[in-house]
């Protein structure tokens, strides 16, 4: 063979374009779910994706609509023994009564400083209309600035009882697997959570690589103002634009996406409505459920199955026996999941 | 020179190889203004660009966070002599009294039958109460697809009373390639409208290529609910979500985006607020405003800088002393546009 300069430098360029060439085939040859086991879960995500994407596929869908949906709390990432976002809220609760220190002896702030000195039973006694009194009082008032520095300062900050670890370190492995085996195959990937969107926003870029315009979530109104040096700023108001929960999942998508999703994944009655919505609409369609059933390495909640009942993030049977009748994948956490957190050894 | 297959291959390889290297560079020599004449406006934009997107630039501004907003009406496309979706609205007035011939009979309905009759005048005799009534009889209380498809088959055969053409062709020439041009170089382009998102959604990603979830407008709510077949199917609500106009821009951007725009563009005082929360970020930022003063290609209107005054999509004196005041540009269709549309000769 000839090796002058001038052919090795031919060889080069034909090696170079040979890779760019194979490229893609090589990477699919490699596993882009290695957290997944081997199961009708795994199978499902990955024949969902190469139906979707395969030119000439009867099923290809062009890029554009490429459209998946997660919810976030107990799908994403842990929500037990109580959705980060209420943490945010009652452990805000001490700087809200240092500026106003009339409120230390009202309801519910009074409880939420028992709750905070060690009394988490007390959580029990914070009812619905408390939680919106106090999420009123922590999200709302202040220039979305203020709220955005004050949410990233707590996040760094703040851990999770059992782990000892930040809540943005606890999410699932095999989650963040798919969310990157989707982008990769052209999707793009959406958060629609009951959480606050403007809560979510602060992190879901560094921890989901998802950006703020594709948090779709809980959402209240903005109002539009001047500073005394004329800057204008916006300032978080107490009046409710979406409830993204339930069928507030669908308007939710079609206020922020005006697209119907491809996929969707969940993991409570709240995600339901979403699922069904996905599901309805032509060609393939995933819908999922993530069944929380591992009280060993996460936590085992239903009452789905005869897993024990819970007020954060239930699996009703109900939502189990339409699953199962509307084909929509339930994802066993304790059988599809060999690993769950990438802090796992 | 050999010019055996073999060589002839090598070579094919090497030119594919070096055009990959010099695709960059060669395109950044050619003018992706063409439709813009030489001046400040112009240069603004390249400037902009150059300085946000080049590596190494203080100013530079990574991908993730180029976002452009841009008003729609007056904007991207003709406003006069009406918006095209009052448009709509007053041409959907007929199909909807064969519905319900009761309404032939009733204001506003009926004034609107007078108009499309031939009676233009009257269009000044509609309140703003009156457009609220049509747009919600003809916006609201039907499934979103079916919205969806009679937008469509409107603006499939709707022409403007000046040009004979559909209005999806009156879009600037100019604006489309600074659109494109951002988009080369890496920024998200969203179309921010008073107009009706829903409305808009129906075609931006064909007129604009700005997809449907890169619009924001004037939102209403949907609620879920199911057909008698148990297909889940979202409603359009008469509920005003977001008024996307003044102060509203901003807010919808927060709602929607949830990230500061690095440039934004408008035509009237409707915009004032986007363009100055725009402005009051740190780095560079660009905020320019189209000026209506070209009767003889397109209209004149303002009042500013002594050019007739308007209802639709007004132009106030105070805006331009704003702009000049703040270091906005101001584009001269007149001056700035060397073509106004892709169908001029």
């Amino acid at each position: 063979m000839n090796t002058s300069p001038r052919h090795s430098d031919v060889f080069r360029v034909l090696a170079l374009a040979a890779l760019l060439v194979l490229g893609t085939h090589a990477r699919a040859q490699t596993d882009p779910l290695p957290s997944w086991n081997d199961g009708a879960a795994k199978k499902a995500i990955v024949d969902f994706v190469q139906t979707t994407t395969t030119q000439g596929s009867p099923k290809f869908v062009p890029p554009a609509e490429r459209i998946a949906t997660f919810d976030q709390d107990g799908t994403l990432w842990v929500e037990h023994p109580m959705y980060s976002q209420v943490m945010y809220i009652l452990e805000s609760v001490p700087a809200l009564v240092k500026a106003k220190p009339e409120l230390a002896k009202v309801a519910p702030f009074s409880t939420v400083l028992e709750i905070l000195k060690g009394d988490r039973a007390a959580i029990a006694k914070l009812t619905m209309p408390d939680l919106e009194k106090l999420a009123v009082a922590t999200l709302t008032g202040m220039p979305v600035d203020t709220f955005e520095a004050q949410a990233k300062k707590w996040l760094a900050e703040a851990k999770d009882p059992r782990w000892k670890k930040p809540y943005t370190e606890l999410t699932y492995l095999p989650m963040q697997e798919a969310l990157k085996y989707l982008r990769a195959n052209g999707y793009k990937t959406y958060i629609v959570t009951g959480g606050g969107q403007d809560f979510v926003r602060v992190y879901s870029e560094a921890v989901y690589g998802i950006p703020p315009e594709q948090v779709v979530g809980t959402a209240g109104g903005t109002k539009y103002g001047y500073a005394k040096d004329g800057k204008p700023f916006l300032t978080k108001e107490p009046k409710l634009l979406l409830n993204d929960n339930n069928g507030g999942k669908p308007e939710g998508i079609h206020l922020m996406i005006g697209r119907r999703p491809l996929m969707a994944v969940g993991n409570s009655a709240g995600d339901q409505q979403m699922l069904e919505y996905t599901k309805a609409g032509d060609g393939a369609r995933l819908s999922m459920l993530v069944l929380h059933d591992d009280a060993k390495r996460e936590y085992a909640y239903g009452p789905a199955q005869g897993l024990p009942a819970t007020k954060v993030g239930a699996f009703t049977q109900a939502l189990y026996d339409q699953a199962k009748k509307e084909g929509w994948i339930v994802i066993s956490m304790k059988d599809d999941w060999n690993k769950i957190f990438a802090f796992e050894k």
